[in-house]
């Protein structure tokens, strides 16, 4: 209630003095529907105002998105034609609506997911079409007592049928699209054979008209600036792993920095979440992936199933790199000269991993095998064993400490014992061996990345690389298993 | 080339002795094509099974999908009524193609899918439609030579400004479906205009027989065993805290038992998984849900959103279990009277989380706030302040440990200094901090759970449960963030 009253206030003190008396005139019931109907249209005003202002920003950052626009325009404007110009029309005019529909439903962003839905409804209209067609002949030897009856059960054993292979993953990857359409046509075909004598001839244009309509949609979706699915894919995941680098970059910065916080690194360091977040982005472009013919560098049989496993190894990246995020924004830091004795081994070991990731995300992009990731890879295991290493000789480091000073031995011991306001030695080193122990097994994560591009470089036969020596046969899962 | 010639040599072992002139005649072509369509339609037919096999695992798990599938047979059964009936045809019959469409089209899993689809056709037919009459009404009085320009014109920019508002994340969110039928009814009436004189006859006869098509939909999505997508996402949070609750345990189990591990519990462990992989079903459902009218226990007005945020917490947990659980498999183990000494604390820790989660699964099961969740929190946030006292004394002991015997003190220090094979101190207790260290992150996280819950039962307006004590008003994320 005080919101309201104050919003009304607000419309009064905007009018100026003069108008006092109308004012008070106004604040019957009139006057309420009046502000409460302009109180709507500045809602609806700026919520219009906010969605343009929205569009034009996603039309700025992706002109791709502008340009899938006026393709459908395109499109539609052509099928159009086939009303337009005389001499179509007496082939196709009346049932041209049927083109309009199939470019309408069937031109998708991506060419993939075109050619997945234009294939689906072909094939599946022609199927249900057939099917339905022999359905009809059964029904009409059996009698017109019958005929409802039979088409009724065929409708609905059919439908039914259609409807549950939707359910199966298998089939829903791949002919989700084509199973609705034979559910359509299926009941369109038994439907209409009750009444139009021509059913052939009905078929035939129908399937005529759905052939122009989607391949003038593939036509156009091919022509003019394709996207494709796989390149859509391939392109997701070397910015994942760009983003992935760029976070434990920020982290591993971020925690052993000297000075306040930036704004710049606080943004880089949440790529990952990015990465934990496009599941759902590369199945589907992977399923549409599937049904692209060959364009610029990838083979119709491309490997695409195993940019998703990339992709899971990336998220298990990601996983590690959220705890370790989490680690940074703890209270209790490590005292300084253990910081800066970590510092230096814990960073080494971060920008070699970083190296790893970059390595790899540059072999996705040039699609060629690299000729010295297996060094990479060597150097990262040994930073992150000499990392190890310090952490072994912490206790020792810290005992001898304590034995020089002796009196702050004993005094940290009765701390210790009673378990004081300050914190203990244990308290003190956790958050540090927290992160050590995440940057091992973020770069343990890493090795499962580049065994994923690995085996994606010979499942799609990768070129080596020009520059560099020739790589060795070193199984690299080895050398990552080792430390 | 080895696999193929193993492969028709068992064809031809399963053949008796006698027949040994045939098999050689068939070695020729012929034969080769034989052995091949054979092996392709065993191929065929173990696929089909397999297909087979899946779908009814898939029926027997949900008959609910069963039950789906009859009820699109029923309503596409029903509809085609329009074509059977003789007094139906006169008024819809040449039209009744829409309804059968509408149905396969708009008939989906949940009544809110179904709702959405519905309403979104409705409306958007009926608003391209209107717009579409009207500009053929401007087109029809420029002249002949105008009137395609002006409609193809008009195609274009509506199409491609549709196409551009499904880009928006706001608009697909809700709307997406919508944008698809505003252009194909559209381009459908301004085309046709240009032939069919009967514009207003044809706008009406489609708005009734999608009217009709809609109505059965929901009529029969309502009716009989209605999925509410509501009722699915309040179902998948509650079973994803019961799993997240699961897998819990199931690691500090496996972390800190004696003997082998068991199938069962490996089972149970991998439950955090589905958390982390739910993200796009709760998305979906939430959207859905938001159309769905007032059922059971859920008002039109349910904040669904508030079940995304306590999604989004699941998984915040699930990201920490998932690195606890790669842990566990370490093969550094802490020494055995450290395991006990921790064993307890960390179960009684675990425990309690457990006992908080579920306590939330309940609220959420019943919609009642619960009388002792306070009560609960408090008891978790001092199980986990004690294992943090437990890490505290952690060094001093291990200190008085070394200094008592003295012999074993030097050594240890003699080979932490080296470095030697022999695990030095802190690597045997490193394993050990990190489970206590993540138990604590997860106790943490379990706040957020806790919060986002609470404002849920703030929002929905749950009633507190009838047996306990009343609720106290003392904030939970103060005593969460306690310790």
């Amino acid at each position: 209630m005080a919101n309201k009253a104050s919003s009304r206030l607000e419309w009064r003190i905007n009018v100026p003095d003069g108008t006092s008396k109308v004012l008070e005139l106004e604040s019957g019931a009139v006057g309420k529907i009046w502000v409460g109907l302009k109180g709507c249209m500045a809602i609806i005003v700026w919520k219009v105002w906010k969605v343009l202002e929205n569009a034009w920003h996603i039309g700025v950052a992706d002109p791709r998105k502008v340009i899938h626009c006026i393709k459908v325009g395109l499109a539609l404007t052509i099928v159009s034609l086939f009303y337009y110009m005389r001499p179509l029309y007496d082939d196709f005019g009346g049932n041209a609506m049927w083109a309009v529909m199939t470019v309408v439903v069937v031109f998708e962003y991506t060419v993939g997911a075109t050619f997945y839905k234009c294939i689906n409804r072909v094939i599946a209209t022609f199927l249900a079409g057939a099917l339905g067609v022999g359905i009809h002949l059964v029904a009409e030897q059996s009698g017109d007592q019958l005929k409802p009856i039979i088409l009724g059960i065929s409708v609905f054993l059919f439908a039914s049928a259609a409807t549950f292979s939707r359910f199966i993953p298998s089939v829903k990857a791949r002919f989700d699209y084509g199973a609705m359409i034979f559910i359509l046509t299926f009941s369109l075909v038994s439907v209409s054979g009750y009444r139009v004598v021509e059913l052939f001839e009905l078929a035939h244009l129908r399937l005529s008209t759905i052939a122009i309509g989607t391949s003038l949609c593939i036509l156009v979706t091919m022509l003019f600036c394709p996207v494709w699915a796989g390149c859509e894919l391939h392109h997701l995941i070397h910015q994942n792993m760009e983003k992935l680098a760029d976070s434990l970059d920020g982290c591993v910065t971020e925690y052993f920095k000297e000075n306040g916080s930036e704004e710049d690194l606080n943004k880089k360091m949440q790529g990952y979440k990015c990465v934990l977040n496009s599941k759902a982005a590369e199945e589907s472009m992977a399923n549409f992936a599937r049904w692209e013919p060959t364009h610029g560098r990838f083979n119709f049989r491309h490997p695409w199933k195993q940019y998703l496993k990339i992709g899971a190894s990336l998220r298990n990246c990601a996983y590690c790199i959220e705890t370790l995020n989490s680690c940074i924004s703890l209270e209790i830091q490590a005292p300084p000269c253990l910081r800066k004795h970590f510092s230096n081994k814990c960073m080494k070991a971060s920008s070699y991993s970083i190296n790893v990731l970059k390595e790899l995300a540059i072999t996705i992009m040039k699609m060629k095998k690299s000729s010295n990731i297996d060094v990479k890879v060597a150097e990262m295991n040994f930073a992150v064993e000499e990392l190890v290493d310090a952490l072994k000789s912490l206790p020792t480091t810290h005992f001898i400490a304590t034995t020089t000073t002796g009196e702050e031995s004993t005094k940290a011991k009765a701390e210790g014992v009673e378990g004081s306001e300050h914190p203990s030695p244990i308290m003190k080193v956790l958050p540090l061996v927290k992160v050590v122990s995440l940057m091992v097994e973020i770069a343990t994560r890493i090795g499962g990345v580049v065994n994923a591009v690995e085996e994606l470089a010979r499942l799609a036969e990768f070129k080596a690389a020009e520059d560099g020596k020739p790589k060795q046969n070193q199984p690299t899962d080895k050398l990552v298993s080792d430390h």
